[in-house]
Parts: C-alpha cells; sequence; structure tokens
C-alpha cells in the first residue's frame, strides 16, 4: 500500500514506524509538513520520496493509495475533503473532530463521496483489548454492567494541544475519545450511549481548556462506561481499564505495570531512560510500545480491509458518535446536569430497555446471594417473590 | 478495657477477633445478641463470661467499660441512646446511622452526655492506609487534586444488608461510608465537603436498594473524590484506592494483589478456600486480614484515647459528616443533579476557594510543561501571561 | 509476661516494637547494651525501669521471666549460658549460633537446664508464611516438589555484622538461615535435609566473608530446597518465596510489591522516604513492616507457649538444624562438592527415599500429559508400561 | 522472502503466523511434514503452494531461498546437510543439537558450505528482552553480577519431547537452552561459560529424561548464571528473568503476569479459555503471543540479515556454545561435580579475571556501605584498608 502522510510529528512518526516496521510490504510515499524542515527530516528518516508543505499535492499524487492524516485537530477537516476531491482512500487520527458538528460533516462528505474511511483508535487494536474484547464478546464476563479507562499522564508533547483553539478542548477531546470507545467496544458497539455527566476543571496547567475529568456515559441497556482523564498525573503514563459483568471481570494495564520492572541508581555509565518521569530509581519500561498501543493490528485492519473493500472495523462513523458523546460531557461539565448525547445519524439498535434478569431459585423465590460459611455450610440468601421478604436458609 | 459487645454476627467476631488477639490486655466481659444461641455461641469462643439477649443489661453492667456496637443499622441509635443513659463509652460500627439526621441525633446525644464516643472506620486504620496518609501529609504528593477509593464484592453475608429497612440503603451505605472517610481523610478532613454527583442503579440483584453506585465528590479547595461501590463484582473483595496529587500519586490495593499469589488444581486433598468465589486456580490471600483491614490499629487508638481522655482519630462526628455526604449521593441518585453536602454541624475550615498555583517559568511566561525529546534536547512548553499565547521553546 | 533484652540495636529495637505494641500485656523490664548511653536511649525509649551494661545483671533479676538475646552472633552462646545458669526462659535472634557447633553446645545447655526456649525466626511466623503453610499442610499444592527463598538486599546497617569473626559468616550466615527454615518449613520440619550444593563469592564489597550466594538443599524424600542471598542487591530489600508441588504453586512477596505504590517527584515538601534507597520516583512501600515480618505472630506463639507450658513452633533444636544446614553449605562453596549434612541430633522421618507417585491412565499405560488442542479436542500423551514408548492419543 | 517450512507441528505453525503476520512481504513457498495429512492442512491454512513428504523436495526447490526447520531435535542435521548441499540460507528452531557434538558438525557444515545460517532462539528477541538488553548495554545495570531466567510449565504439546532419543533430554534441553542464552547475553556473549553445576530429577512424569532442573553457570569473569526449568509447574507457563548489577535490576515476567487480568465464573456461555490449566477463575492472557515471545522481530532481524548479507545476532555458533554449556550441565547432574564447559571453537574474549572494583571512601579507607539512620543522621561504614578493621562513622 502507498501512504501518503501528512503530519510529521510525534504521532506522525509513530505512525510510519508502526507502517513500515516489521517486514512490511506498505511504504509511505509522500509526506506533507507544514514545516518543509521538517518535513524533508521526516522523508530522510523513514526514506520517503516525496516531501512537500503543499497539503493537496502530497494527496494528489498518482501513486497515492491511501491517505493518513495525523495533523492537528483543527486541520482534520480540509484534509478529508481533499481526499474527497481527489477520492483517495483516508484514515485519520483520533478524534475525528474538534466536535460532533464537524465530525460529522467529514463522515458525511467521506460517505457521499464514497471513499474509504478508517478512524484510527490504536486503543481498540492493542493486543490486551483484541483478547479481552473477544473473551467478552465470548460471553466470560455474562452481561456487562460497567466499563471503565483511565488515561492520565503529565501533559501531551507539542504546543498546539494546549491551544483550545487548535485542539477544540483539553484532556477530554485528547485523551477522552480512546476511552469513549474502549468503553463502547466493550458494551457493544450497537447499543447507543443515552446521556453523560461530566466533572471537567482546570487544576493544575495555566491554560483555558480543562486538565482533569471524569465522566459517566449512560447506555440505552442499562450499562453505565466511565472515563478518567488528566494531563496532571505524575509518575508515567497511566493507561488502564476494567470491565464488569455478571459473570466475571477484566482489568488490563497497557503501560506502568506489564510485567517489565527496573531499578538503577542512574550512575551506570550514560544511561538516559526514555519517556518516564525519571531515570533512576524503579522504572516500568514496555517492551514494544509500537504493538503494545495498537498501531500494528490497526493499520493491519485498515489495510487488509482497504485491500478487501471492506469497512475496517473503525470508521468516521465511529469517530462522529465518539465526538457526539465528548460534546455531550463537554455540555454536562457545563451546565451540571446529565446531558443526552445528540446522535443525528446512529446505525445500531434503539428502544432498548435495562433488562431484568433476575435468578430464580425456586417457583416462590429469588436468589439474592449463596456462599459458604465460616463453619463450613452453605447459605443462601432467598427474597420470597411476593412478600419481598429476603431472609437465609442453610443447606 | 473491659468490653460489652453488642451483636455477634459476621463483623462482630471480626472484632471479637482483633479485640482479644495478640497478647491483648483487652477482654470481652458481656456479649449481647438478638438470639440466646448466637450469644452463647459466641461467648463459648470468645470465653466471654456474661451472654444476655436484653441489650441494656449487657451494657449496664459494673464491670463494663466501653460499649462496642455491632448490630444492623436500625438498631444503632437505641443502643447509643443506652449508653448515654448509663454513662458508658461508646465504639460504633459503620455507618454511624442510616442518614445524617439518625446520626445527628447520636452524635448530640454522646456529646451530650460527655461519653467517650469512637466511629470504628477501620479502613482509615489499615497499616498501608496510615502510612500513606503519613505521606500525604509531609507533603509527598504535593497539593492533593484527587482521591479515590473502590470497594466492590459479590454482596454482604446476612440477610438484613439486603433489606432496605434495616440496612438504611444498599452497597452505597454498606460501602461508600468507607469509601468517603478514605478520600476525605486523604484531601483533608477539615476540607468542607460541598456537593455530590451520584449515579446508582439495582443492576443485578432482586432487592429495592442499589447494588451499584458510583459518585463524585467535590470539596470547598477544588479537589475532588470518588467513590465506585458494589455488590454485583465477580472475582472477591476488590479493595482499591488511588491519590493523586501536584507532586505524585499513591496506589493501595488492600485485598486482591497483596503479594500472595496460589495456584491450584484442587485436588491436592480436602482444601477448601475460604472467602474467595472458588477454591482452585489461581487465588489471592492476604495473610493477617484482621491486621490489613486496620481493625488492630483502630482498637489500640480508640482505646489509647480512651485511657488517655481525649478524642479518637474517629468520632461521631466523622460518623455525621460520611452520613451526611451519603444522603447527599442518595438524593443526586435520584434527582440526577448535584446536590448539597448539609451539614448543620461543621468544625472544619470554611470559605476556601480553588487556588490557582500556577507554575512561573520567568517575568513573563508561565510554566505549561517541560520534556525530554527522543533525540535528547530538553523542550519547554510556555505560555506567554500577556496574551496567553503558548509555544514551544527548546534549551 | 516480663522480658530482659538483651542488646539495643536495630534487631532489639524491632523486637521491642512488637513486644510493646498494640495493646500489649508484655513488657521490657531490663535492657542490657554494651554501651551506656544505647542502654540508658533505649531505657528511655521504651519505659524500661533497669538499664545496665552488665550482661548477668540484666538476666539474674527476679522480675525477668523471659530473656530475650538480640546481640550480635559471637555473643549468644556466653548470653544463653547466663540464662541457664540462672535458669530464665530464653529466646534468641537469629542465627542460633555462627555454626553447629555452637548451636549444638547451646541446645544442650538449654536441654540440660530443662529451661524454655524459642528461636526467634520470624520469617515462618509472617501472615502470608502462616497462611502459605496451612495451605500446603491441607494439601493444596500436593506433594512439595520444590521450594525456594530469596533474601537480598544492599548490606546490613551495623558494622559487626560486616566483620566475619562476630558475625561468623556474611549474607548465608545473615540471610540464608532464614531461607533454610522457610523453604524446610514447607517441605516438611520431619523430612531430613541430607545434602548441600552451594555457590559463594564475595563481587562488590570490601569485605572476607561472601556477599552473594546460591545453594540447592536436598531432602530425603527428594524434594529440592533453593536459596538467594545478597548483600548486593539494588532496589530495597527483596524477600520473595516460592513453592511448587504436583498440584499447585505459591508465590510471596513479603516487600517490594505488597499493593502499596507511591510515585513522587519528591519536590513535595520536607518528605523523607524511610528505608527505601530513593526518596523520589516509585517507592513501594510496607504498612505495618512488624507485622508484616513476623514479629507480632512469633513473640505470640513464644510467649503463649511459654505460658503454656508448651514448646513453641521454633526451638534451638531447629536453630540447630538450620546451623547446621549453612555449615554444610559453606563447606559446599569451598570445596565446589555437594556435601551432606551433618545433625547428630535429628529427631524427624529417617530413611525415607524418593517415592513414584506415577499416574495410570488405564491398566497398561501411564498419563503423561493431557491437553486441549488449537482445535478444540482433547489430546493425551500416554506412555505403555511394558514398552516404554510414548505415543498421543486423541480422545 | 520466500520460505521453506520443514515442519507442522506446534513450533512450525508459531513460526508461520509470525512470518506472514501483520504485512508482511514474506511467504512459505513449500512445506514438508512427516505425514502427508499434516503437510496438506498446512498448505491450506497458509496458503503454501507446494506440500510434500519429502525432505529434500522441500529444500530443492528454485523459488525456496531460505529454509526454516521446525522438526524435532534429532532431524535437525540432516535437514541442515540437505540445506549445505543445495546451498540454501538455514535458520533452526532451538535447541540447534541434542548435544555439543551434534551442534558443532552442523557449524562446521554451514561455515563449510558459507551459507546464512540463523539459530531461532526467540527469547532474545521478546521486546522486554531488546529493551532490557539495551539498558543493560548502556550501563543501567552497572556490572552484570548475576542473571537468572526460569522457564517452567506443565509439559510440552507433542510426543516426541517426551522420548528422550528424539529430544535428546528432557526440560534442560527443551527448556534451559532458552535460558542460557537469555543469561548469557546479558552477561555478555563474548565472555566465556566456563563450568556448570547443575541438579536435575524426574521427580513427578514417567519418562526417561528429567523433568525438573535447576543449574548454575560461571563466567571467566565472575559472573553467575542460574537457570530453572521444569515440565511440572502448575499454573501456566512461567517465563521470568531477572538481572542484578551493581547499580541496578531487572525483573521480566513474560507470561503469567503481563497486565491483562481475568476473573469468570465460567458459566458465561460457550466460552473456552485457551491454553490456561483452568478456564474458570483468575485467568492471565497474554495479549499477542507471537509478539510477545518474540518471533516477529526474530524474524525481522533474520531476513533483514539475509538480505543484507551479513550475520543474524544468533547464529548456528551460537547454537553450539548453548549445546556445550547443556552438555555439561547434564554432565553435572550425574557426576554432581562443577563440569568444566568444553568449547573446541570460542570466539570471545579469554583470559578474563574477577576484577575487585572495591570503591574507595577515601586514602585510607573502602567504603562498604552508607545509609540513613531512623534517627534522620547519615551513617558510613568503612573499612581500613590496612588493618582491615571495619566500622561505622556518623557524618
Amino acid at each position: 500500500m502507498n501512504i501518503a502522510m501528512l503530519g510529521s510529528g510525534f504521532i506522525g512518526r509513530f505512525y510510519a514506524d508502526s507502517l513500515q516496521g516489521y517486514r512490511s510490504k506498505d511504504k509511505i510515499v509522500t509526506i506533507y509538513s507544514r514545516k518543509a524542515e521538517s518535513a524533508k527530516k521526516f522523508a530522510q528518516d523513514y526514506k520517503v520520496p516525496f516531501s512537500t508543505t503543499a497539503l493537496e499535492e502530497a494527496i494528489n499524487r498518482p501513486e497515492v493509495e491511501v491517505v493518513c492524516i495525523a495533523l492537528p485537530n483543527n486541520l482534520h477537516e480540509e484534509a478529508v475533503l481533499l481526499c474527497c476531491k481527489h477520492h483517495k482512500a483516508v484514515v485519520t487520527t483520533k478524534p475525528l473532530g474538534r466536535n460532533g458538528e464537524e465530525a460529522k460533516r467529514m463522515l458525511d462528505a467521506v460517505e457521499h463521496a464514497g471513499i474509504f474511511n478508517g478512524y484510527l483508535e490504536d486503543l481498540v487494536y492493542t493486543p490486551k483489548f483484541l483478547k479481552a474484547h473477544a473473551s467478552v464478546r465470548d460471553g466470560a464476563l455474562g452481561r456487562i454492567l460497567w466499563a471503565k479507562s483511565r488515561e492520565t499522564h503529565p501533559g501531551p508533547h507539542s504546543d498546539w494541544f494546549w491551544d483550545i483553539e487548535q485542539a477544540g478542548g483539553g484532556c477530554i477531546l485528547d485523551l477522552g475519545c480512546h476511552c469513549v470507545e474502549i468503553t463502547r467496544s466493550y458494551i457493544g458497539k450497537d447499543i447507543k450511549p443515552v446521556e453523560v455527566m461530566c466533572w471537567a476543571d482546570t487544576q493544575v496547567k495555566p491554560i483555558d481548556a480543562e486538565d482533569h475529568a471524569i465522566a459517566l456515559i449512560k447506555y440505552e441497556n442499562g450499562a453505565i462506561a466511565q472515563f478518567e482523564v488528566s494531563w496532571t498525573f505524575r509518575g508515567g503514563l497511566d493507561l488502564r481499564d476494567e470491565v464488569m459483568g455478571t459473570e466475571g471481570t477484566i482489568w488490563i494495564n497497557s503501560f506502568l505495570r506489564t510485567g517489565f520492572e527496573m531499578f538503577t541508581t542512574g550512575k551506570g555509565g550514560d544511561y538516559i531512560a526514555e519517556k518516564a518521569e525519571s531515570n533512576s530509581g524503579w522504572l516500568f519500561p514496555v517492551g514494544d510500545e509500537l504493538n503494545e498501543l495498537g498501531y500494528n493490528h490497526m493499520f493491519m485492519d485498515m489495510f487488509n480491509c482497504l485491500e478487501k473493500g471492506v469497512a475496517p472495523k473503525e470508521t468516521f462513523y465511529d469517530g462522529y458518535v465518539v465526538n457526539s458523546v465528548l460534546d455531550a460531557a463537554y455540555k454536562s461539565a457545563r451546565t451540571k446536569l446529565w446531558e443526552p448525547v445528540v446522535l443525528e445519524t446512529w446505525r445500531g439498535q434503539s428502544g432498548l430497555s435495562k433488562d431484568q434478569h433476575l435468578v430464580l431459585y425456586d417457583e416462590d423465590h429469588y436468589l439474592v446471594k449463596e456462599e459458604m460459611t465460616h463453619y463450613g455450610k452453605k447459605k443462601l440468601i432467598l427474597k420470597n417473590k411476593e412478600t419481598g421478604k429476603i431472609f437465609e436458609r442453610e443447606v
């Protein structure tokens, strides 16, 4: 696959490392950057034959088969529209837009143009997520009750993230978009998110956007999702998910505790640790960040689907749903109310209600709980269906 | 210290194990239970000389120096009033009351009677909490931004917990009381909790009360607390706390991951694992539950203070504050609004506002972030104080 | 219980904290130290009525009921003999002697004098060990095949440890004594240790004794024990045990990973972390070190047994067995051969042989292994009893 | 790259999954299996155009650029010699031979034929290893003192592993080969392994080979390596490495604790867990086994080097060194002596001795240890260079 890469910053480089990693048959053939110097440096580092500071030029070259957008949020729409114009398949970094309206325009544009569109939500492609999600789908946890995703760290790498105009928001938009799609995937992507309650604040940083937020997202079937996002966390990159179902639970730690632990006094030569907040004491590196963060499996899915002519797991439609949920979160943070998720376009189930799923013990009783006592007997806690009375019975 | 124990159930036995454990100089001298059989069994097991089914009789004996209430929630008030009448020191299990009103009446009664009163919130006495709290107090985490406490398990052991009349509520009252006092202690017990947003639902169990709830509690200084409580969790007892400050973070796992891991096929003889949901596969026991859950340090504080004639760390006043926060949580779960915490009596600071605490880089700029780049240079993200513009600078 | 404490150093203080901790009925009534100043300081800190620099004087006072020896290794024997002379119950810190010969003389002396004797091996009294050992005893792991104990840290606190004359050895004697008794307890204290292979070296420190050693200890029933000890470990106190049986495994981490994790930039005020190698970055405190390290349960067992007039779980006999195993380890490190454990006195089983315990599949076959294949079928690997041929069979 | 795959079993399929995974440009073009049915099934599953039961035929086809040997140990040599004959690049699964002699013949053959040769030791290509090794190389741990590798599980999948004739040995050969190369890599592949002490036993399985072994390997520079291998472990696949240096330590857990934890009652539908010993309770899956086990990075290195015409990181020479170390381990298990590693061919450094590396405190003293006391003072433990006396000094 021949790729046009738009953006040569942190995320563009991460993508390039993944795209051209292992023994890949894919190649980046053009690179666009707003700064000529950056474009050239990128071209050199990744052996890209053509670099430019003209957006359209990077897209509209015959050898380009797919365009990969790795630009600041406020530049996504322009790039997407150019892909539509030149009828190029397009994949875009997260979040799709700065808000639902922008996302909707992009969704409509690509669908109207009939081009392949992929939403680069890498965190639903991490190897841990893929396996956990398969277990959930296969019923290992029973009915899903709650899914939580947490992403916190000491703040993003580039200046534009901190500027509310370019970014469109703070940590909710930057990190919450991951969390929304992760938890939505566990609960079921065809289950409608209905309302959101969000707390957000700027507790530490000298910025206009929020640097810390927590939200709850209610789904039509009664399941609840939760996100915790922050740019004020100290200790590295904290990336943890949890799911609870009637039959089990899953805990995933994608970064700080993955089975790799190192202590160093820091005296051992010229050693400089990467990315951690310190380079001595106990450190918790991740072996293969690209793979652990889902980039490899994400691009594999994107390009395999593109070759087969089918939609990938994550499309602009998903990006649009995520943006709509985040819009409700932002509104709720202002109004302090549960705000409805406004979804002009919804392609999943509708009209679900919370099922009751009570467990019958016998004709007359519900089972509340069954347990072993200290003294080795089995005890049942039952509820009489008619009287509603709850009582214990030893068996 | 001579103790009258009221209640011979699960928690009464836990207390007794702790009170008479190690090489203790304290003794239980009377035991009250609603059932004669239970009272006798308890008296036998713990070598208690006097057992009774008459509440007042258990309290009003000359040898009794302190009364320990381990009864269902709806019986606390009666027992407390009898302690007042007979002028006996009293310590009560959590929650203090079924609601703030009840708690307030008990608080007023003990203070009017002038008797020693202790609130048995064991989870702010766990060895891990004590050390973590000391670190927080000493400034290891800087200014506290957020504190979370999670307690979930597959549901309580006795029938009365499941009956909303006796218990006063569901998992919010049963488990949330712990979480509120833990997070409040990290944020500062003199900082006023001002409002609460709570989601609660009955997702699984055939009961009237909630079996799953999540809440946010805002404090006057801008700090935020969070609790996650449930009776629907599968996998054992999940007891985890987290604190975030401007200079660090603390993660505490009090139960399922404490450095003790066992795999067993279950074929090895008559082995029966205690308390876990299964007795084969990977199990995560806790060595000394009594000590890990704070009982030993709690009673040590209570009785040392009683002997010295000073108030213990946790008094009825704290129980009252907790109940008031939970009242707001229950109300919020119904109204779906942020509900104010109503505290008729408040003995901490008042009138605090959210401090700004911005970090100056130089006369003209705030520091947004400082970091090492991939290529080994230090990069600053700064904000111009006047223009508000955010930009990068390499140094 | 009225205690004479001999030694006011690091371990004496640890013992005192435990003995007089919680709501204890035990009291230290005399303190001996080689330095008057230390004795006085200790007396003041722990409210001890009598302090002295005369060993016999500390022991031979009428109020003393039990003597607790917390002295350097080379002073144990003298103190024990004085206890015999004055017929005082005695408990001694680990190791019992500097070698088996010394230990044997002490064992003979206390048994000849008929006094209560306890060996203060705290690490077989940790809450985790107690529960793990109960599981092993109850068969949760099946037949025990291997037990490993690891204790490494950056070196002891006092000068005498580093002096081979006073200490009698290096990290083998200081730390290996723990490991030997832990692993021996898992395998069975009545199973005879028969031979030892040990590697030891002085890799880092400017001392005559070893600062790093690894050993294997073979038991008569075919089980194998292993210890890893070092004074060169960087990263804190590493205290981990593992046991493997035919039906399961146990992993215990007693220090660095016990569910308490803290990150601190170190900027948050005057904070100084205790005992860790650093006071910033990720730290792993232990909540209640005294309890986690077994001191509380150890003294409880010792004094309860003393009151009941029975032998405690760990006696001088156990200390003697441990010293004899360590003697074989030291010898092996020199000779590079498997060295027999010489036990003049052995009170356990004798003449055991390695059992075969083969698992029959049917009349003609042993079961080698049973497993699920990728494609969902059960596969058996069997061995023909007569021909010895091993083959697969799908079922 | 066009690959001939020899062997269609467990490991052949693992290799194929890796080789043709992600967006790979490599393809398997011929498959050989001893059973026609297996060869056909493999060809179908992996879209291989040519399958055969004739070994030479699979190798000697014009489109084949490199041969990948995934056969039982006793068939490696024949396959290697055929590659030499037809002058095909060859990569071979571990261990290279059943013993050093066999390995040496293969090494000599490929070098004489002048063909590219790679040794498929995947576990020195895991992402965690690669990063850890880079840290070690950069000095983060200082001088390496000890490296340990542990691989234990409940036994291999195919019958031939259990047959000492085909396999050449038991768990030492099957698992120890990994451990030897891992620890050797940390210590330095140019440092000579000089002698080995090994304990081995058949504790559980009805086989002639060992099912449990522990060994120590001494290196010329005084560093020590250790392996623990077993086919009797219960609880899954235990894969852990540790390294100690003068300035730090590394702990790697590659399987059972990698940040993915799942509890399931097993009631949630048709769910069947893969590979674990149970399908309910707490399970610890690994997200992307192929990547975590090093296969992807291994083949990337092999084929990139083949294309560039340089030797890969692991060659037949390394396989030969590993076999020679294992030969010494087997001999030691029999003789109960430290056995020399016989290396007819050695291409690293020679004549190293154990350095002393003592740390000077001042002109007259070595520094033994420096530490903070309880009461906040810094204490030094020093050794007088002349007298050898060790003493404490407060500073």
